[in-house]
């Protein structure tokens, strides 16, 4: 089922603002409307509102844990596997993507954008960090209007 | 949804004979029937009679891939996570099980099963490793009689 | 001997100009006199440069290289690690170090910032990345104003 | 210059018997006068006296360690690398090296004799895990008689 899916991670802050929190509910619930298995880092915040919106719109919801426990994974995870690797995971997170949304975020997501752009998964940015080196702004995340046009840019560019 | 079920991982070599085949995939079905998720490292063999039987009796199995590309799992893993760790992928089969049931087996499975008793995942065995140092038999490994008593006996000792 | 001294991370693309390798290669050489290890990524470009300059300066080089094979280390390495985790070795580059000193930099480079960042280790830039988000500049990154001051940055910073 | 050595890793318990001491002590001792390197999980037991037969001997030695703090590594290690991977770590400590000595064993050194033995890494053991299947022994690990036997096959098989 789900290997003939296009997988999109959702990376995003562990803590979100109603706006952030918002604007990742929208991005999962266009992810399973277009029938995307949706991939997280599994704890909350953004995380947590991707899949919430994920699953109330019939999608599919895995999350890649930090740590040992299965059951800190949050409600709308639908498979949550546990790797004791911490901060590491976040590369699996990136591994089991063929695109990547990234919804506003924090350090932990400047290190998934930039795994996931190193490693030539495409990557989606919705009020995102902005990249420069030089004075001059990198080119590396495509830039989103909204959570709908996120989720069309990254099922358009998605490696597969 | 998977959260709350009990997961087991299914170890076994990528290459079995009929016999041992039959012996994972019954393994499989009697851990779907039970209600428990099956994870295991998503390859052929002894894996994929173990996903047969699971799919076939209604389960979800999870497949941890070496590799870095999805497609490598076999036809009945639902959900596939490419690691790219390699054989190290062995060690997230376990943690993400709640025990570890071993089905003949390689010296792949070996290292599962010294990781798992290691870090206090209980192994139920099924024609597999037979431990011993200074000429004693190692009590580690639950030997199982049949298919049905190795799902048995992982359920009842399963970590939760 | 290695376990009490600071260890600085040396973080920057595997290609480098000129430029970038003569200011990696005064960095390693001012944490080799000052006493400090380096841990680096093992290949070439900017890690190549600072482990020479380490190298001349008398200092220890630690390379954490992406492959299996120790020979892929530049040959200024004096303790080479195969991991075979590819990228996702760059996180253990900084699991290894009290402080990361960024040199210019590629995506690469990046997620190693934005994994130092997350996990609490001081980052010192020099002609490296400038984050913003929402068009105002992201205070992470210390920034310095030459090799010299990169590394009296990072050792006032380092974690111990 | 340590890419050039052939290393080998010790693998042990974390607590040992005087005669397994001094069993690890006189392999460490033997590899460093032969001039390889000596890797290990960086711990007690096994570990630290091979480290510590290592250094008296003039040789070097290297510690993977599981958790997040050089500190922990036994004060026998020159080089110690955490790396935060829990008992994960294992699967570095012998992709790190060309050949295995496993001297006695619990669990985690179980670990690391099928990973070695699967990734084609050789294994000598002294006063280890016996391996059977079926009712029958299996070749994979070398038997050394002694330490210096141990020593001896480790170097005449390492893959180089």
């Amino acid at each position: 089922m789900s290997v003939d899916a296009t997988w999109v991670a959702v990376v995003g802050p562990g803590t979100a603002s109603g706006e952030q929190a918002a604007a990742a509910e929208a991005v999962g619930a266009g992810l399973a409307r277009a029938g995307a298995v949706l991939v997280c880092g599994g704890r909350g915040g953004a995380m947590e509102a991707a899949c919430r919106g994920a699953r109330e719109a019939g999608g599919t919801t895995v999350g890649i844990l930090p740590g040992l426990d299965r059951r800190e994974a949050n409600p709308y995870v639908d498979v949550a596997i546990p790797t004791g690797l911490g901060e590491l995971r976040n590369g699996l997170v990136v591994r089991a993507a063929d695109a990547v949304i990234a919804v506003a975020g924090e350090y932990g997501t400047l290190s998934e954008i930039g795994f996931a752009l190193k490693t030539g998964t495409p990557v989606v940015g919705l009020g995102t960090w902005e990249l420069a080196r030089g004075g001059e702004r990198d080119p590396g995340i495509v830039v989103a209007a909204d959570p709908a046009d996120a989720v069309d840019r990254a099922l358009a560019l998605a490696r597969r």
